[in-house]
């Protein structure tokens, strides 16, 4: 009679090549997309009214691209995270084609490199992740990598591998949702003038807002996603009794606050990169800013392109981002360097 | 390189006749029907079951009333009253259309008064806003009026235009759904036996039950109608550190709490009046009294109107209002006015 | 004029053999299941995934049974539980048929036993509940007991019938829902690999996991069952200023934490007995561990049945229940006894 609870996986149980079958799928409905906006400040229309959507070409609202990304990323927790020690990076993330109300999305993962540390007691574990919906097409894909403490400091490390990943997604390699066109877009409903050509690699916006985030609001956020991890429920599970805040509840909080002046990026095609810089406390107001990392235009009608560097922040003036050490300032909680389709 | 976020709009900004087309469409699901049930402690059958409103007369069950409120209120905010300081009442609110799953909302005003303040400092603005939906129907329609900060104490005043407003609609002119139809109306599972004729103009009713509400579920309020006004998300925008509770949620509230006596008040279809008298915070515990104000027959088979007056509180004996001095008592939060229509 | 709020039944006001058609239908939607997600850490995939639940042969996920149970309680407490004490126990509760969403649920209860207590200020009432949906099909039933004051001392005590009671629902009795076929069941899906026959009578099961509970949460759940119990909600309503937690609160919190371990005990089809031991309240971090206590099998393909006791805690080791003295430990905040389908 085995003990029946998941411990979870040590470094040891990774090999380069292993494919994960994460369990729970979920079906995802309209009610997954009125709680994204109960718990975020979301109002990119494009998420928000089935009519907005389809004057741009797609049959109706999707579900928000942050919403596929948590449930996807949510899946993987018990099989990937649970004896994490930090989550290190993402890469290559790709939204391939949008959710939409009554798809079933599940997650399949490859290990795709290793190295322990050379502490003993902890290793980096490289995997790609797919998220799959019912009809077997893949919704999303995107490369994360995290610190997982070993079983025993005794075992022998295994053969390093490090993956070669990209820094930035060509633009040419995003993929524009079937269909979607801008050539009609209505600015107006849509909340701001602003097009593709507006803004100018380099330029930094403010996004002015804030929001004090509560312990009862990241908890319900954290667990719609299916997501598991002590850390964000247990006040026993830390010793300084406090509850550690989802990474990617800073990452949907920072880009529905990103509105305020990128009401028009609405839709996340691609994900270059991210770092959580520091720990988000309830208690803490997020605000962010953003910063227009590069321009690309793609074949979709209408449709261009937004390299975009989104950064949340707990405190301090906007467009501070690292110390002369090199190092996150202590404010920062986020930066996020993603792609987004913008009308032209 | 313009600014990219939304300043806001100030005094100067607004002139009798400017139509303005409020951004960001809304498809309203079951889901928000589900959240408002998780909300606020709604139980009116009508918006609860299907097959109640079926045999009322109706397809099926609309959303809740307020839930058009809120929808069409909340995209008016980053265009009337961002830079707000008050929100002084309401007048002429009509429900002219039940609005359904998958109706998509969009929100269009009309300035039609404006009268600078003799401090030069801020001024009134009056503006009817319309709720449309996909058919472009209107389903609902007010006047509100604020104070807003003037951009330039030394800018002109505009010619001062105060609207005439009716104190109270007259109940001919309240819109009863199509097909409404209450002579089937089974009082045992709308929860009360009391029909139009057991109420008395005059009678006042304590609804008796409170709610102590906190940040979360405000917020989480709030956000779900995409309202944004800083108040009531950030405890860095008011120098006492507090979120201020939007008024539509002490609305919600009190509405609900009075299914407690007015079980069969189903359906409202005008907003004659409000004041929110003092400021919600987390912690309050919201309490409701009723009083019946006038009493009117309409076209429709078994349907009568009330008209009722909406006392929300945070303490104090019910039934108590205003001072000697005429002024609202502190524990006050809330007096809203408005037609039901209740089975005769 | 007579008063218009409901003040609640006395224990006087229940004769055995009255029947009480309780009031406010539901439609439940996919709405609720996002909720349920949202509120608890629910994960077992049948109640998760369309695609899951259809490879289980059923035609589509249906609502957790707990929704089911929750909605059809909720509707009882204007009419039981109003004046209620204490919530004593429940037996005889059996899942009749999936509620599916769309479904409208109403209540019904028939009284079966009335016992005054010595005291002469109180009764026990017992009443057989149960939920029918808009076929008039009854999809649950069940048997509670509740405490309920006395209007007046003095009135005389009503014949005693105190209800013969099963200890437990014999396993032949417990209904599979149409269709279930287990035969298929994807154990990689579904998150563990463990099936009927790996469980043990006798074996406990250490859930791991907790979750610390906050006021907000626990509002909003027991606000989207309906339930209007006062001192679930105001804080001015128990002299030391708490808000109770509901008990199926701490239920669905319980069956949900206990996917860790009885990931494959997918469907709960009978409600053995259960006892609220002590009370929990906001800031409690809650556990959970399960004893096996019998098996069983059914017609049903690939079809087995656990019967488990599920217990929930707020500090203490796991697998400790009762003190030397007989009495629940103050720790333990839950003891139900359920019969669930299992995978052979």
């Amino acid at each position: 009679m085995a003990a029946k609870t998941n411990p979870g996986r040590f470094f040891e149980d990774y090999a380069v090549g292993q494919v994960i079958d994460h369990a729970v799928p979920r079906t995802v409905q309209t009610g997954e997309r009125a709680l994204y906006h109960m718990l975020y400040p979301a109002r990119h229309a494009l998420y928000s009214s089935d009519l907005f959507a389809q004057a741009c070409g797609l049959p109706a609202s999707p579900l928000d691209d942050m919403i596929a990304f948590h449930v996807v990323f949510g899946k993987t927790v018990p099989d990937i995270s649970l004896n994490a020690v930090a989550n290190l990076g993402y890469a290559e993330g790709r939204w391939l084609s949008p959710v939409w109300p009554g798809d079933t999305l599940r997650s399949v993962s490859e290990v795709i490199g290793v190295k322990e540390n050379s502490n003993g007691k902890t290793g980096v574990v490289w995997v790609r992740t797919k998220g799959v919906n019912q009809h077997g097409a893949v919704v999303l894909e995107y490369v994360r990598w995290v610190m997982v403490r070993k079983r025993d400091a005794a075992s022998d490390a295994p053969e390093t591998v490090v993956p070669e990943l990209s820094q930035v997604i060509p633009a040419e390699q995003l993929v524009i949702p079937k269909g979607l066109d801008f050539t009609a877009y209505d600015f107006t409903l849509a909340g701001e003038p602003h097009r593709w050509g507006d803004y100018e690699v380099g330029e930094q916006i403010d996004h002015v807002d804030g929001v004090t985030v509560e312990e009862a609001e990241h908890m319900m956020a954290t667990r719609l996603w299916q997501n598991t991890a002590k850390v964000h429920f247990d006040t026993t599970a830390r010793p300084d009794g406090s509850r550690l805040i989802y990474g990617g509840h800073v990452i949907s909080m920072a880009r529905a606050l990103s509105f305020n002046g990128l009401a028009n990026a609405q839709m996340v095609v691609g994900l270059n990169g991210g770092a959580h810089a520091n720990p988000c406390l309830a208690g803490d107001t997020v605000r962010a800013w953003s910063e227009v990392l590069d321009k690309a235009e793609t074949g979709a009608p209408g449709v261009g392109a937004l390299r975009l560097r989104l950064v949340a922040t707990k405190g301090g003036a906007p467009f501070s981002l690292k110390g002369a050490d090199g190092k996150y300032l202590p404010d920062v909680l986020l930066d996020l360097d993603y792609w987004a389709l913008v009308p032209l």
